[in-house]
């Protein structure tokens, strides 16, 4: 069977890499000549919006998915004339917007931070004080890793932050005063299978997840199930979804969801019995699937714009290292590692360890 | 780096899949057009022997090995002048020949069977008197799962036995009365360090490796590592090796040895911290060796000529499938599926389910 992916970067990679086990073949669409997923099986080159590259890419996968949330619904619309993609596109006219995001989010019961609508100067200056200080301005749409979002800590900062967001469609955000960021991550067959991963912890910085730990036995597991639960129903989603929430006392508030594979699920890959990539692939090729349950204790360092030299971090017994053969850029994301140990005890030492490595080759 | 692999069947498939994290890129040569590793990197079709190929293949790649033990001596030496190759050469002309490679691990100090080289019917009727009956007729050169191998049960058996090596050199050996047969898997690395993998019991059948289960804690460790240290240093070994064995109460005896990755190691990939096939490739590049502490308890099951669906598989929890992408024939190793648990307790009916199903897609 062929899967066809949009994008070939390191989310279309791992998926590849988890695939191929499984008998899977690959075909991706993307426009840089160099993509990192390239050398798993075909690459086409080429525009998302492509109609010949797109006509090619249906006609000559079984099953279409996506490794980033901002592909138009049109495409998705196009390929699925032809042949399924998975997941369905309501996942993403849903979540390309931040207001209908929300809303949706809020009509399912999900709770999400005080937000209103911007489009100018003036709603924003009529919205403060609904919304109050310190508050987050965010581009309705095409934001990721911190993108598109600025700050607000006082009025003096409304007239800046709205010409650094260039006139957009934005949402004002009231920010959430959380104890820690987590994130749900789930998948769910055609058949309407559901698995659910343990809630994973994490921490950003500059915008950009740096850490992501198994959280195992998190007292909120139930709750974010539920909530992943009524989304992936109400989506009617096929493969894997995340959904980022904000914890304040023994309440989880929703950020925003991204349907796909999500970076502080990458520690499932020894982590768990079954990753979240392979998970996906049994979800969309609807085979049964795998059991989530942890393997021991993980959490993944990110590497952004450097990585330190392979052999520092082999060195490290329980470190297992994912280079994603991208180009070192500044923000960049070119690599993760996940520390993966049987028993609790030196497993704080061992993060710290890897966080230090990650530290002295940051360039974010 | 670019690691250059002799073959692209399904063991430098997973060389491949291990060492893709790890930023490692591959390029294969072998003569099958559609080779089961091929779309994991570069693939050159064409012989083993066409020095063209094999200069591209030395000039292409920064590292050279192979998955398979009868490479000609000659390749080896003839790519090695460009490119390093591992494991060295030493370990191909002493494994290649069985009379060269027993009384080299006799030399060593590590039992064998009793043994003798025979090159003619006449040999053969000498030789039986002391080596005894039952006993196993093997050509000395090229044989694999069983292959060039004839039974002996008593002296009517002599000359079908001879007719059916087609007068090849062979080796007779004497029957050992193993209880048990395991083999242990070694990697050691350019720099000398050495990394063992624990015991896994292997069990046969019609010459063709079924079923392969990590010991864990297997009161003949000790000796195997012993053995197998030996043999790494004798033959300056750089790579993963794997040694068969025979167990006789507390007493082992060397079978063969591999110089490659192993069949009786796949179930490294789920069942240690590192795979046999992860740590070959850090042991030719000259990283730090993995660890190669077990997660849990493992056995790998292999599909022989035919392999069960898909589904059927993926629906026991805690079994992982490894397809090969190869066609189905009769006796062809075509798939495998780890079954990996944390505790024992439901670890033996989940082998049984396992062998289950592959007995009824079996086509040996």
């Amino acid at each position: 069977m062929v899967i066809g992916i949009l994008g070939a970067g390191q989310l279309a990679r791992m998926l590849a890499l988890a695939g191929k086990p499984l008998g899977l073949k690959f075909i991706f669409l993307d426009p840089t000549p160099i993509a990192c997923a390239a050398d798993n099986g075909k690459h086409l080159i080429g525009d998302y919006t492509d109609p010949k590259l797109l006509t090619q890419l249906a006609e000559e996968a079984d099953i279409i998915t996506y490794e980033f949330e901002n592909v138009p619904v049109e495409i998705i619309d196009f390929l699925s004339e032809k042949t399924p993609v998975y997941p369905p596109a309501k996942a993403l006219s849903v979540g390309q917007d931040r207001i209908t995001e929300k809303n949706f989010l809020q009509d399912l019961g999900i709770a999400t931070a005080p937000f209103k609508a911007v489009s100018s100067l003036e709603d924003l200056q009529q919205a403060m004080p609904e919304i109050g200080y310190p508050a987050i301005l965010k581009t309705r749409r095409l934001g990721y890793d911190g993108k598109g979002q600025v700050v607000l800590k006082s009025e003096n900062d409304l007239s800046n932050a709205w010409q650094a967001v260039k006139n957009a469609p934005c949402v004002i955000e009231g920010f959430v005063p959380f104890e820690r960021e987590v994130s749900i991550i789930a998948s769910r067959s055609v058949s309407g299978e559901i698995a659910y991963y343990p809630l994973s912890e994490n921490s950003h910085d500059k915008g950009i997840l740096r850490l992501a730990k198994n959280t195992r036995n998190d007292p909120l597991q139930q709750k974010a199930e539920a909530y992943i639960d009524t989304l992936l129903k109400a989506l009617d989603y096929v493969g894997t979804l995340a959904l980022e929430l904000f914890v304040v006392g023994d309440t989880i508030i929703a950020n925003e969801f991204a349907p796909r594979v999500h970076n502080s699920g990458h520690w499932t890959i020894e982590g768990s019995e079954t990753s979240q990539f392979e998970n996906h692939l049994r979800a969309i090729t609807d085979m049964p699937l795998g059991s989530t349950h942890s393997i021991g204790y993980s959490a993944m360092q990110n590497f952004i714009g450097g990585v330190p030299a392979s052999e520092k971090l082999l060195a490290l017994a329980h470190v297992h290292l994912h280079l994603y053969d991208k180009t070192a850029r500044k923000g960049r994301k070119i690599a993760h590692a996940t520390a993966r140990t049987d028993s609790a005890e030196n497993f704080a030492d061992l993060i710290k360890q890897l966080s230090e490595l990650a530290a002295a080759s940051d360039d974010s």
